[in-house]
């Protein structure tokens, strides 16, 4: 029997408690034990809940507790979760964590700490939810140099880009149905600003790439400013508009950045739509993969925190996650990055366009009068701020060209 | 230094060698050692080539030889390579291999020899090629009970369906172009006739449910006899014809088939062509999940056979793999499947058709003279085959309707 204690009785940690309940015999199976949730931590009581027993509002008495081998952090937020999860390594518990907030903010440590003293600090909920991800690039993706990752992290805002896309809905009118539906919180901030996904691209970046990305150095543009004029472009183009989490080596250096980018039908995320996560992955002798599924929820990401379990159960004593290093990964400047650029232009000058922009491609719609569209040549981020003064310039979105190989 | 022997310098054998001398200090990190071929089995000389130095004629120089820890199996083929592996293992060496047709004949024998002697058999490669879906299914999505897998296993038959679908050329004219390419072999017929998918989703399955599935008793059918009148019809339905290899339980019961099947844009495979392979994972708690990639060529099949020689090393003497049972697997009876079917029929008798497969749903195609098409209401296989003899049917394809949930 192998003991556990959940910290946070929330969403996912209920979730936890869920998946152990309903599968807990094939769990016991494939863990070599069965599992049994001995102690949750929660400030609340929950009268009633079959878990209430075991509600504890004390972590020292998790911390405290030599039975207990492997404790989950379903949390959130970098404090109190860092401060409890460095308790449970230095007690000598396995921790496994769905926090990209506390991944982002101090993965290396907690790695290290966790390897020094032969356990295990995992993370696989933290990025894509239920998608398996981080043990796939640590454990799968092991016979190649990782080039390229660009993912669709986060759920919410690729649930309000598809409705907007599909249904010609205004930002504000689908952000308000999404926080209805409990799609989007009531302060949206940490998704629409693009934060939550770039964290996760800081933390999938750190693995391929072995050193720490600080992801407060990935230039992060959220959603925001879409607009449904934009999506009518796009539709144009035969394209969509993606909030895009994106970092590449070239040069020895590595590109990141956490952005909208208008993607054609030939881009491998293309068709991941609503709720829906996608992250692409390209190695230099694999070529290109991709992992599809459910990137948020309550159920798939519980069960990713529980497939962490079961492989802290099963390799107790021994460390199995790749370190990645402590050393800061210096980053390129997103200034020298080159792209093309998508532009609503004021008034009907196309020449001034061109003349700013190259040769291009103008697009118009149907009923947006006053403007035009324009799709530049490929172009470096420093030339088109420099060139974006030369026209009058409504707004701009990046376009990505992955294709696949 | 972890030494390792290669049996067979064929395409994926001298990608193996060509992945670790590309890779092999990022290889070493993960590994936490350097990774060295010290033998290569084969019955030819390699003159000029650097690896003929390490060629060996005799299995029995790397059987006996007590440097060598890992074997990797990629000549292809039941015998000899189960007398080798079995060879290696009894030796104490760990094995990866490639080969889909050892894996689907003697996996759990293979894995249970592993066990007892805390060795690892792994068999990243025999499906999907350079996907991760062993690993993934055996390690990653622990806290699940998988319900449904359904793939697009073999590149070959992808690249010729995908070719037709495109292009209106007839399949045996797109067979040759693909024989010309390399993508098609000489003798097609382990792919064409689904035998190659057939053998990988027995694998899948086994690992899914645990027992052993006789990839024998799985009904297989190929994609010879897909015309292009059938693309006509499917376009006319905006579905493409895929080969899936599929596997579900039911009320207790696995059921298994591989086939071509219509599949409309709403399912999660649509837009997976060419060479690429798919596979959906259907888990109770986690829901849908998808891996893409390349399912086959040197440099990828190599990928995911030095990530198990990762493996390995990395955890020598200790075995990670699960077990698959080798109880067998009980699969359902296919005639008691329900699903769909497209049939073309003779005649212009619509009424007919309906009194035999209910209301359905007729298509017609320009320039298809002399006959309909009809899709069927939902039925099992067995009231199909009874009702099809009252119309006279030129061919049928089945439809596959699953959604993303």
């Amino acid at each position: 029997m192998a003991k556990i204690a959940v910290l946070g009785y929330g969403t996912v940690g209920s979730g936890v408690v869920e998946v152990l309940n309903t599968n807990g015999a094939s769990i016991a199976k494939r863990a070599g034990d069965t599992i049994e949730v001995k102690s949750v931590l929660d400030l609340r009581d929950f009268p009633g809940d079959p878990i209430q027993d075991k509600i504890v509002h004390d972590i020292d008495l998790i911390i405290n507790d030599p039975e207990i081998e492997v404790v989950v952090e379903v949390m959130g937020g970098v404090e109190p979760a860092f401060t409890f999860v460095k308790k449970a390594l230095e007690a000598g518990k396995s921790v496994c964590t769905s926090n990209k907030a506390l991944v982002a903010a101090h993965g290396p440590e907690l790695l290290e700490m966790a390897k020094e003293r032969k356990l295990n600090f995992m993370f696989e909920a933290s990025v894509g939810g239920g998608i398996p991800i981080i043990r796939p690039l640590n454990q799968s993706l092991t016979a190649d140099e990782i080039t390229k990752i660009t993912g669709i992290l986060n759920g919410t805002t690729n649930y309000i880009l598809t409705k907007m896309s599909r249904e010609g809905i205004s930002y504000q009118e689908v952000l308000k149905e999404a926080q209805a539906l409990g799609y989007a919180e009531r302060n949206p901030e940490a998704d629409v600003e693009g934060y939550d996904a770039c964290r996760k691209i800081a933390i999938l970046t750190s693995l391929a790439f072995g050193n720490t990305v600080k992801f407060e150095e990935v230039y992060t543009e959220g959603i925001t400013k879409i607009s449904n004029e934009d999506f009518a472009y796009a539709k144009e183009l035969g394209c969509v508009i993606k909030l895009l989490a994106t970092s590449y080596s070239k040069d020895g250096k590595v590109y990141a950045i956490t952005a909208p980018f208008m993607i054609d039908s030939t881009h491998p995320l293309y068709n991941v739509n609503d709720v829906l996560n996608g992250i692409y992955v390209h190695g230099n002798v694999l070529g290109d993969v991709m992992f599809f599924g459910a990137g948020a929820g309550k159920l798939p990401t519980a069960s990713a925190v529980v497939s962490d379990v079961v492989d802290c159960v099963k390799h107790k004593g021994k460390n199995v996650m790749t370190i990645w290093s402590s050393v800061k990964q210096e980053l390129g400047d997103t200034f020298d990055e080159t792209r093309r650029f998508f532009v609503r232009i004021k008034g009907d000058d196309v020449q001034a366009a061109k003349a700013a922009f190259g040769e291009g491609q103008v697009v118009k719609v149907d009923g947006i009068n006053g403007e035009f569209g324009f799709v530049t040549e490929p172009m470096t981020e420093r030339a088109f701020e420099d060139a974006k003064d030369k026209v009058s310039v409504i707004s701009r979105i990046r376009i990505d060209d992955t294709k696949l190989q």
